[in-house]
């Protein structure tokens, strides 16, 4: 799996954003004098939020889906998601005319199970443990000879979620820092490539949460490490980071630094309140970095992708 | 105050637009396809939620205290507002460094409360009706020599709101319809006023609450009604109309319609949804009236402003 790693570069990234053009959205990237103020920096927020299925995810489920060849798309396609990557899937799967088999615990919330049935797919549900996911979704590609595309752990998916960090480069040319959390990588491989190749002597910082905190320790110890997860308010970042991903983040990621679940609730009440925008936990957790002072980041020019705005308004965290 | 009618044009809504730029966001235009398709039309919002304070307001107390002569602006400004417009006075009046003086209710919620008092301006208390809060700033006007900045019965407010659809016009200049909600009908005044002189085929809608709807029954009836009001979620929306505002909206609306409670809450509802923005209750009153087809717009291009995005978060009407 590691060889995928030597095929990753800028080209990759911007023959992503060409493929993918079409049917996303170049989104936008705000700034906020209160929080300049309070973090003394200059932040830039890139708003994946607004993104199509509401998160970055179309980037590199669509990258995917359309790169492969005609022959092997007719047979479909198949993931196991519980949360954006399966409804991204879908919405690519249906873009491209091709069945999707989207495998989900059968404890999904409604409001997601929806969306993906919403693109036409196929729900298979499966029980809610990770290997029930993995052994349902191999049951469902051998019988319909769809591809499997992983949700991280996949070349074109990396490339597409890359993409970010690339427009927020060309947008603001001149970041010191660029920050996105990190669940199994994908995001994180993809803006570490991209950001180091356009710039660099950018430093790129991850941040997860210390309740799921196998990153960090990871990178701390120098090779993976498997950890016990706790409960996670930020439902996109319990994965153990991919093993590809692992390799990216330890050649171009120059820090991964951990916050409190409070941190994170703080955080995203905060970037509602002064942003007026709605942004699911993972993606306030870099910001929850920022305002616990975890970096040193005084007086720099600090990039954040916001990674996505899919929330239950029926059970706000506060 | 009738005669501040006939100075109203798109001259001075355009010499507002200069003299506040420099204090004011030019607010993004977001569209959304879901909503299109779920409306068959296109709509294009205008984001007042983003706007300095929060709301629409920056635009006209921004104007009205810029446009005082040096001599009068150093005896300072006064209002009386519980909500929006008292902390865009007060902003104004911190960036023009003179004195502002906010009459507001004993029962404001502390956040506005705060938010004024953050710009350094001078809180008075009044008890929470209309006649107190008129009283008291009268009161204040005769002990200090501020000036008045009315909320919506003032010429360089009405035209400091009527910048907002300015913009919007000349970012989408072929729209067939401009919506906004009524209060006072500041907006309302300076939005029809801009949006009829830039494109004298558009038609201007508004929309009000039912609960507090004597803007609608006054449009029907030729002449100005006060009426009993109900409670309605959309606090920005309980005042009567002002007297000149309603000279103007006879002269260049083209309807008033009303929606229920229910509608206003499920378009609120619908927008943080699917635009995954933060608006408050009064500015979701529009889409109401397109989610309940209220009007008939079927096909149409149609701009909406999202007149402000400042909600307490600890009590959602869901």
């Amino acid at each position: 799996m590691v060889e995928l790693v030597g095929k990753l570069n800028l080209d990759t990234i911007r023959a992503a954003y060409q493929r993918i053009r079409p049917y996303i959205h170049r989104t936008p990237v705000l700034t906020n004098s209160w929080l300049n103020d309070a973090s003394r920096t200059s932040l830039f927020f890139k708003c994946e939020n607004f993104q199509k299925v509401g998160a970055f995810k179309a980037r590199g489920a669509t990258n995917a889906v359309f790169a492969l060849d005609d022959e092997i798309a007719q047979r479909g396609v198949a993931t196991h998601s519980s949360g954006n990557h399966g409804a991204a899937v879908a919405r690519a799967a249906k873009l491209r005319g091709i069945a999707a088999h989207i495998v989900m615990p059968s404890n999904s919330a409604k409001v997601k199970i929806r969306a993906v049935e919403s693109y036409g797919a196929r729900v298979v549900f499966c029980e809610p443990t990770e290997e029930s996911r993995e052994i349902k979704c191999a049951e469902v590609i051998t019988q319909t000879g769809a591809t499997l595309i992983h949700s991280f752990e996949n070349e074109h998916v990396i490339a597409g979620q890359g993409t970010a960090a690339m427009e927020l480069l060309e947008d603001i040319a001149d970041l010191d820092v660029i920050m996105c959390p990190i669940g199994g990588g994908g995001l994180l491989s993809g803006t570490a490539i991209a950001s180091k190749s356009m710039r660099p002597q950018i430093k790129v910082i991850s941040v997860e949460p210390e309740n799921a905190d196998d990153a960090a320790r990871s990178f701390r110890a120098g090779h993976r490490l498997v950890t016990e997860k706790k409960f996670t308010i930020a439902d996109g970042l319990r994965t153990n980071i991919g093993e590809p991903n692992f390799a990216i983040v330890q050649q171009h990621v120059d820090d991964i630094v951990t916050v409190s679940e409070e941190a994170i609730v703080s955080a995203m009440r905060t970037i509602w309140e002064t942003m007026k925008i709605l942004i699911e936990p993972s993606a306030a957790v870099p910001y929850a970095a920022i305002q616990e002072s975890k970096i040193d980041i005084g007086g720099k020019s600090v990039g954040i992708i916001l990674t996505g705005g899919n929330v239950d308004l029926d059970s706000l965290p506060w």
